[in-house]
C-alpha cells in the first residue's frame, strides 16, 4: 500500500551538485528532475536561488517547462542574515521569487557554528529562523528546515540544538530536518539522538546523512526505524566529499527491506533505467557495484556459485533483481571456467550440453585471452564470437578481409584540426577503399569502416558507438605496455560491447571496431530477435 | 592502547578477487599481502589451494617469498565433502599443503543450502564441519570457520545455525563468522542475531558482510558493538556483486569512532598510501568518494565552505584527515569563485590578497572554461598556468612555439603497427623538428614533444607522464562532441594532471601534453621547492 505520508526528497540539484566532476547545465537539471518525477520522489530540491545563478535561471525555466506530476520543487536557500528584516534580505526574496510550493531552509543548530561561522549570539541565530519560516509560511509556502551539524550540535550542547528544532516548528515548520553535515555518525548515535528529539519535542522529524564513515545508507534507515518520516538523499550518492545517502538504495530498502511503499511498486521496476538516465546526464561514472541498480549488483563470476545459480537464483541473491528493473548476469572469467561458459551461453539464448568440448574449449581460450589483458566483462559481443567459433567447429566465414588501415590527425598554427582515416578492404572479392573523418583517431577509422562496409551489409548502419575506454594495463603508459580499448555500443534497442588488447592503443580500437562489425554480420542463435530486449551494461 | 586480541581480518586475495574487472598474477597478490602487512592487518586470507591453481602457486611461493611481520596467513576452502573421509578428501589436503598457520574453512549454516547446494543430510553437514576442523586443529592449524548464509539460515532454522556454530567450536574452531552471504541484511537485524548468538552459545564470533543493502560497513560495526571480536573485509570493498565491507574504512572507524586500536595509530597514517599502492596493483578505477582515503574524502567545493574553513576547518570535517594519511583540499569550481581560487592559490604556495582583482579574473575565467567543458579538480598544473597569467598580469613568456603537429598510426596485414608523431616547433629562433614513436598516438606525441625540448629545457626529462583519460562530453562520441582530456603526470616526487579540450581528441590531447610543459618550465612560487611533497590526486 502506497504511503502518502512518507516524505521521500531528493537533492541531488542542489547538495549532489557538490560532486567531485559534476557540472550540469540547466538544461541537464530540467532533466533530471523529469525522471526522478517520474521514479515517484515527493519532494525535488532544485537548486539554491539567488545564491548561484544557474540556480535561478532553473527555477526561472521550471514554471514553464517543468511539469511535475508527483514531486513538489523546492527552493533551499539560508535564514536571513543577522541583524537584518527578513522582508528585505534579498536571499529570502530570491527564495520567494524562485515561485515553488516548498521551501527548505538551512539554520545552524550547533552552537560553534553560530558563532564562528555566523559570527552572531545564540539568540538572534533562533530569531532568524523563526522570522524567516514564519515570513515564507506567511507568504504560502510549505517550509522544511534543515538543522546544519545537528548531531555534532546536540553532542556540544543538546539544549540549543532541541531549541533550533522548536523554535523551527512553532515558526510553522512542517519538518525539521537532522543534518549530519560532517558525515562522522554511526548508526547507533543517529537513533538514539533521532528518538531522543523526537520524544522531547515532538516535532515531525526528517534524517540528511553523509557518508564520510561509509554509513549514510545505514543512518538514514537508522533514523526512519527511530521515527523519521522524511528522509534526504540523492542520486547515486553524489555528493562533497564522500556523497549523500544514495536515494535509490535507500528507497529500495525502505520498499523491499521495510515494506513501506515510498514510491509505488510499479515505479521501483524503473529503479535501474532511472539511475542510468540519469548517469547520461551528469556523465559520472556509474558504479558497477551500487546496491540494487549497478551492473555487477546480481552479477555472479565464481563457479562455485554458477552452478548453485542454475539450481535456485534465490539461493545467492537478497531480493528479486526485476523488482528494481535489474537483472542477474552471470560473468565469464577464469574462476568460473566452463559452469560461467555455459551459464552464460544460455543466457545469450544458445543451447549447450552441460560438460560439451565446446564449452570446455571456450573456457580455455577466454583464460588464455585473460591472461593477456583481455576482459569479457563488459565485452558480451567478443565473448559471443569466440563462443561461436567453438559451437560451429571453426572460424567465421570472412565476409571481408582488411589488408590495411591509417589514421593521422594533424594541426597547425590558425588551421582546424583535421582527422584523416583510410582503410583498405577486400569486400566479396573486390579492393574497397574508403576514408573517413572524425573528432580523433577511433571516430575516423569507424566512419571509414562503414563507408567501406555499409552499401555491401545495410545492417551494419544501425550500429552506433556509444562510449569508448582506454586502460593502460600494468600501470605503465609508455613504450612497451599493453592498452585495452572496450566499446560499447547502441544496436537498435539493444546495447553490448567489445574488447580489443594490443601493444598499440589504436591498434587495440581497431580490433574492438572490427569485432562490432563481425558481431553485427553474424547470425544470433535461433530464436532471438534482433529487437531483444537491452543487455544489461556490464558498468552502468 | 593497542588492541592485540581484535581479529582484524582481510579477504581481499579471496573473496575480494570475485571484484568484477579484477584479475591479478601471483605477482600481485604478494604484493598486496606485503602492504596489508605492514597496515598491521592481523590476518591475509590469501586464496582457495587446491581449487585455484593461482592460490595453489601463491601459498607456495609464500612460504619463501613473503615475509609477514604482522599478519598471519590463511588458507581458505570448504569443509570435506559429503560421506568422504576427512583425510582422504583432496581439498582439505590441499588446506594442509599450504603450509598457512591459520585455515578459514567455509561451512553451511542454512538448511536451504545444507539440502540444495550440498545435497546432503542436515546431520552429515554438522559432521563434515566438526570432522574438517578437528583434523585441522589436530594438524597443529588455527582454525576459523565461516558460517555461510547465517542470517538467512537463523531466520530461517534458528536452531540449526546455532547448532553449526556449536558443532564447530566444540570441535576446536577459534572462531566462528557470522555471513552475510547473499548481503541482504541492515545493521539492526545483525546486531540482534549477533548478540543473540553469543548469549546462546557463548562462541568467539567474527562477522563477513556484503553491501548489498549498502549497509556493509554499517553491519560490521553493529556485530562489533554486539560482542564480535573479529570482522573481515577487503581493500577497498572489492568483491562480488556490490562488494564486501571496506576493510580500510572499517579499520578507521574502529580506530577513530570506537577508539579500538586495531591497527596502530601510526600504522592507522598509512591507510590512504596503502589503499593507493592497492590500487596500484589491482588497476580497479580508485573511488575518490571513498571514505577516510578517497581523493575526494576530505575535499571541499562550495564557497559558503571555503570561508569557514579558512577560520577552521574542523567546524567542516569529522575527523583529521592526516590521521589516515589524507589531506584537506579544495577545488576550483565555479561554485566556490573567488574564495575557492584563493584558497587554492594560497594551497599551492602563493601569497594573494583578499579580494584582489587577480583573483576574480581567474575565477571568471576559470567559470568560462568550465561552461566550455574544462575542469581542473584534476587538473592543479592547467589551473596554476592560468593563475599565474593573471596574477603576473599577462601571458606567460613563450619559450617556445608550435608550429605544427601531426601523429599517424597505421597497420596491415603481416606487419606491426607503426605509430609516428612529428612536431614543429620554434625554439630560441630556431626552427626544430622532432619525431617520435610510442604505443599510440598521445604516447608518440609526447616523445616528439620531449625529443625536440629536452635538449634546450634539461628539466623536462623528469616529467613522466602517468596516466590519461578521455571524456567525450555530451554523451555523444559521434563528429561535433567534444573530448576532455586529463593527463598525470609524476613530476620528481610531485604527482599532478593537466586538462584539454576541443572538438577532437588528439587536439585535446596536445594541450594537455603542452600545458605540462609549460607548467614544469614555470618558476613555482617564492618557497616552494622543486621536492615539494605529492599533492593528493584528485581522483585516487
Amino acid at each position: 500500500m502506497a504511503e502518502e505520508s512518507f516524505q521521500l526528497y531528493d537533492t541531488t540539484l542542489r547538495d549532489g551538485t557538490q560532486q567531485e566532476g559534476m557540472v550540469l547545465t540547466v538544461e541537464d537539471k530540467l532533466a533530471v528532475a523529469r525522471r526522478l518525477d517520474a521514479l515517484g520522489v515527493g519532494f525535488i530540491e532544485g537548486g539554491w536561488p539567488g545564491a548561484v545563478p544557474k540556480d535561478t535561471e532553473f527555477f526561472r525555466r521550471a514554471r514553464t517547462e517543468l511539469d511535475l506530476r508527483n514531486a513538489r520543487l523546492v527552493a533551499f536557500g539560508a535564514t536571513r542574515r543577522p541583524g537584518v528584516r527578513t522582508a528585505l534580505d534579498p536571499q529570502v526574496r530570491a527564495l520567494l521569487e524562485a515561485g515553488t510550493p516548498v521551501v527548505t531552509l538551512v539554520a545552524k543548530s550547533h552552537t560553534g557554528h553560530v558563532r564562528s561561522a555566523l559570527r552572531t549570539t545564540l539568540a538572534e541565530n533562533l530569531a532568524m529562523i523563526a522570522g524567516t519560516v514564519r515570513y515564507l509560511v506567511h507568504a504560502g509556502r510549505r517550509v522544511f528546515v534543515d538543522a546544519e551539524h545537528y548531531f555534532d550540535g546536540y553532542h556540544l550542547n543538546r539544549e540549543y540544538a532541541l531549541e533550533v528544532v522548536r523554535a523551527a516548528a512553532e515558526a510553522g515548520a512542517e519538518t525539521v530536518v537532522l543534518c549530519d553535515t560532517n558525515g562522522g555518525c554511526l548508526p547507533d548515535e543517529v537513533r538514539s539522538v533521532v528518538a531522543e528529539t523526537l520524544a522531547l519535542t515532538g516535532v515531525q522529524l526528517g534524517i540528511h546523512a553523509h557518508n564520510d564513515t561509509g554509513c549514510a545508507v545505514a543512518n538514514t534507515m537508522a533514523a526512519v526505524d527511530a521515527g523519521a518520516v522524511h528522509a534526504q538523499g540523492t542520486a547515486h550518492g553524489y555528493g562533497e566529499r564522500c556523497g549523500n545517502a544514495d536515494l535509490f538504495t535507500v528507497t529500495a530498502n525502505l520498499v523491499l527491506k521495510r515494506g513501506r511503499e515510498v514510491v509505488p511498486l510499479e515505479r521501483l521496476r524503473d529503479l535501474a533505467a532511472t539511475g542510468r538516465a540519469v548517469t547520461e546526464v551528469t556523465q559520472v561514472p556509474a558504479r558497477a557495484a551500487a546496491p540494487y541498480i549497478g551492473g555487477s549488483a546480481f552479477t555472479h563470476k565464481a563457479g562455485l556459485h554458477a552452478s548453485a545459480l542454475r539450481i535456485d537464483p534465490d539461493l545467492y541473491q537478497h531480493t528479486t533483481p526485476e523488482l528494481v528493473g535489474n537483472t542477474m548476469r552471470t560473468l565469464v572469467s577464469d574462476m568460473g571456467g566452463r559452469s560461467s561458459v555455459e551459464l552464460k551461453a544460455r543466457e545469450l539464448g544458445y543451447t549447450v550440453e552441460a560438460g560439451s568440448d565446446a564449452v570446455a574449449r571456450a573456457a580455455t581460450r577466454v583464460k588464455e585471452l585473460e591472461n593477456r589483458g583481455y576482459s569479457f566483462e563488459s565485452a558480451d559481443a567478443s565473448f559471443e564470437l569466440l563462443l561461436r567459433e567453438e559451437l560451429d567447429g571453426g572460424p567465421r566465414p570472412r565476409l571481408f578481409e582488411v589488408e590495411s588501415w591509417s589514421v593521422g590527425v594533424s594541426g597547425a598554427q590558425g588551421t582546424q584540426v583535421r582527422t584523416e582515416a583510410t582503410v583498405r578492404l577486400t569486400v566479396q572479392g573486390r579492393t574497397v577503399t574508403a576514408t573517413g573523418h572524425g573528432n580523433g583517431p577511433v571516430n575516423a577509422l569507424d566512419t571509414a569502416l562503414h563507408t567501406a562496409l555499409d552499401p555491401c551489409f545495410p545492417s551494419l548502419a544501425r550500429l552506433e558507438l556509444t562510449d569508448y575506454r582506454v586502460r593502460v594495463l600494468s600501470g605503465e603508459t609508455g613504450s612497451g605496455a599493453a592498452a585495452r580499448v572496450l566499446i560499447s555500443y547502441r544496436d537498435g534497442r539493444r546495447r553490448w560491447g567489445t574488447v580489443g588488447v594490443d601493444g598499440n592503443t589504436t591498434a587495440a580500437s581497431w580490433q574492438a571496431l572490427l569485432d562490432a562489425v563481425h558481431y553485427v554480420l553474424l547470425d544470433g542463435p535461433p530464436g532471438r530477435a534482433d529487437d531483444a530486449p537491452p543487455l544489461a551494461a556490464a558498468t552502468g
